[in-house]
């Protein structure tokens, strides 16, 4: 088994470097771009450039899958860039490979509120995939970029698991009939991803969480049992 | 033997890469910044993810030198991205790495005018490799991106011949005493790129040639015989 934190977001420093080495994390998906547009993602690039060459010892940039088992029989971390917007494509398609080939490897189609691609989880009218939104889908699949939904809003993920010829991913968000928080996702979404071969993990973050910051462990283990009915558990992260 | 265009520029076509193919060309050394900054190099390697998409059959993106046997065993045209001037990097020493991933291989350090690196070979002030440049020059050498001196000024290439820890190219230029352009090389830059491993490239743009573009194939070829005694042949690409 390997042990990977599907979306992570932190003041990085050597010293969770270390923890995560503690807690035998192999990989980690970690957030690089909230609402940066091109150039400001590349600048966190950089930074995340500096790190694997001065930490070399416990972190290097993860690709592939392969990657993640490097990592454990090396005993690092991988990291796994990813966006939870896609503002740093902007508005030209062309970005998705040059992201890619800098070594991004999962983008939300869109952070809550409506993007160019789709709708957000706050917005009060959901009008699924946009054009554009069907284009970059293709893009994606065709270069590698896994389309991730935790942020966004019902229809626009019921039509991204169904518009994508590969699988999506929910990276981080937890069932709605659990706590209905509007990024939390439904029992109809839960099962049209599993039936797709995508994967949903879950989250830690108060706001997604039964009784916030009070959410108990139990609770959030029993959480897990509907879900792994509906989706099969080897569609749980 | 490999057949490898040093360096060149064009209006890049389907019909150009056929023509590379009649011509057994296995490699090509392609420049994609002239003067363009950052942002307008990166929409050029997005073109030129275009073109590997729609022709690959006749081409692919360049890496390392295996590429080009491989490009070699399967009848292709390996493209391997360059820079005639360091603006792509702006003054973010993080982007030379950053470019290094996009696929650059080359980058001069100056275009006939004075840089933020070096001074080019039009300047009547030669001041060597600026205190920026030297730290790009170490950046380079440790991503593994040639340094190109073609349109620099002596001192400036001398100084970086010895600042250097790999080898350097002088990828297109003549050898002065043949045509005293600017651009074209001393014997002491020739020998002392020879004595550093480095290798030089010939030029047939017409105003680095004796005669212009009346240049006989006769006096290019006889032009290539005291460099080989200067330098070594295996020295000159």
């Amino acid at each position: 088994m390997h042990r990977i934190d599907c979306l992570q977001y932190c003041n990085w420093s050597e010293k969770i470097f270390r923890q995560m080495r503690e807690g035998g994390v192999d990989a980690v998906h970690v957030t690089i771009a909230y609402h940066e547009m091109f150039r400001e993602m590349v600048a966190n690039v950089e930074q995340w450039n500096g790190w694997f060459e001065r930490h070399s010892n416990l972190i290097f940039a993860g690709r592939t899958g392969d990657d993640v088992r490097q990592a454990r029989s090396e005993g690092r971390t991988a990291i796994f860039f990813g966006f939870q917007n896609p503002s740093p494509i902007e508005d030209d398609i062309g970005l998705v490979e040059i992201c890619h080939m800098l070594g991004a490897r999962f983008m939300q189609l869109t952070y809550n509120n409506q993007s160019l691609l789709a709708t957000g989880c706050y917005e009060s009218e959901d009008t699924g995939i946009t054009r554009m939104g069907r284009a970059v889908i293709a893009e994606m699949n065709r270069v590698g970029l896994v389309i991730d939904m935790s942020h966004s809003a019902e229809r626009s993920t019921l039509d991204a698991i169904e518009v994508s010829s590969r699988p999506i991913a929910i990276t981080h968000a937890n069932p709605s009939f659990w706590h209905p928080a509007r990024r939390n996702k439904s029992d109809d979404v839960l099962k049209a991803l599993g039936e797709s071969g995508g994967k949903v993990g879950f989250s830690l973050y108060p706001p997604d969480l039964q009784d916030g910051t009070h959410c108990t462990l139990d609770s959030f283990c029993e959480m897990n049992g509907p879900p792994a009915a509906l989706m099969g558990v080897s569609h749980i992260a």
